[in-house]
């Protein structure tokens, strides 16, 4: 049985195939706005999807694809409960945020681990003793950026791969080192809280701006920048 | 002479009356899509403009006040060199914060002193010694909670004049415990950099926003929610 994974984010759509319940190849972001060209099509017999959009935007997004399989989406086969998350609320507990645990799962024993994503928005999530301890989600280093170019009458200024430090000297500075500095902050507080209440939680970072937080925090926390494709491997060997 | 003086903010527009060169009256905030009302009108000769937005969108919104009086604006009279700001380039320091400055030295003898203003944008300034030492932009708390909205599915979540903390248990105690904070973490961060590099920073805090972080910084700072009218009302004395 072949897989095409789909992960829509906030902002991209990214595709993976699975062969023989392992992660076969990655495909990296897909245009969804025009049907999966047909070469592709041939490479799979069913689809999973794991999606940070609301349903109704999910179908219609999936629609467009014109795909003509079997599609299954995280949530049919993978509930809050089953990664150890009760009473949530709503919206629900994400889809990336379950793989992510299954992930994990599959790859560590100990008793604490949690995982920060660094995407549009990000997430943080923990567990404990197969528990869902508490998480947290704050907007990306990117959405920061662009806040301040809609909220103002500031130039838009686009966030270089390589974080600003120090005092701002011009407009352009004052922003850059601004948003990097207080973003760098903000994960480290929101991290530190669950180290304090935690004892040796292992930390998995994933998501593309994990590169530019990597110096920051790179001892503290394993980096997988395919936990969520590790999540449906692990997911499509129990299917 | 008396004076209307008007503040453009990102968001909203704020009056105050001077008379005798001192602030008379707070008007607060005023609707910039209608023309102001003649009652108000009759109390004031000259009109004193500090604007955050560009030229010509200030230029519009007075146009649309239809005031019919004389119209200064804070950079016909005072420059960025006026407050000891020099090759800080486009776009130029702003008039608000030219005015925090003039009301700090009005009211302290300190060497080091520095603003951080609590807004739809957050801006930091330091002076040292009569020279601006630096400073930061980064967005406000509300702007931050829209960012959320805008980027992702979730529902818009509004911010609670409490601030909330710890682990969250849902997605809206994850989102609230998140941006609060990640947001106090990110204004000590900044204010850490000058306390560490400069001694006995004088800090001033103003803007709507002081309140939800006074509890957090408030042993450190002067609140002074007039600090912009004090800064017009030393321009509008030295005029």
């Amino acid at each position: 049985m072949s897989w095409l994974g789909l992960d829509f984010g906030s902002t991209n759509l990214k595709a993976a195939l699975f062969k023989n319940n392992t992660l076969y190849k990655k495909i990296g972001k897909i245009d969804f706005t025009e049907p999966l060209p047909d070469d592709l099509k041939d490479e799979f017999d069913s689809v999973l999807v794991s999606s940070s959009k609301s349903e109704g935007t999910t179908n219609a997004l999936i629609g467009g694809l014109q795909l003509n399989k079997k599609i299954i989406t995280v949530s049919d086969i993978l509930t809050s409960e089953d990664v150890c998350v009760h009473d949530y609320g709503e919206p629900a507990f994400g889809e990336d945020r379950r793989l992510y645990f299954l992930a994990m799962k599959n790859m560590i024993s100990d008793n604490n681990f949690g995982v920060i994503s660094f995407g549009t928005v990000c997430t943080l999530s923990v567990w404990t003793k197969d528990t869902f301890y508490g998480g947290n989600l704050f907007p990306g280093r990117t959405s920061i950026y662009k806040t301040l170019g809609r909220a103002t009458s500031l130039p838009e200024i686009e966030p270089n791969v390589e974080m600003s430090f120090g005092r701002g000297s011009s407009c352009v500075s004052s922003v850059r080192s601004g948003i990097d500095m207080g973003w760098i902050a903000m994960i480290k507080e929101l991290k530190s809280l669950y180290d304090s209440e935690l004892d040796n939680i292992t930390w998995f970072v994933t998501g593309g701006d994990y590169n530019c937080v990597a110096n920051h925090i790179k001892d503290e926390c394993v980096n997988e920048p395919d936990l969520l494709w590790k999540g449906m491997e692990a997911l499509i060997s129990k299917i």
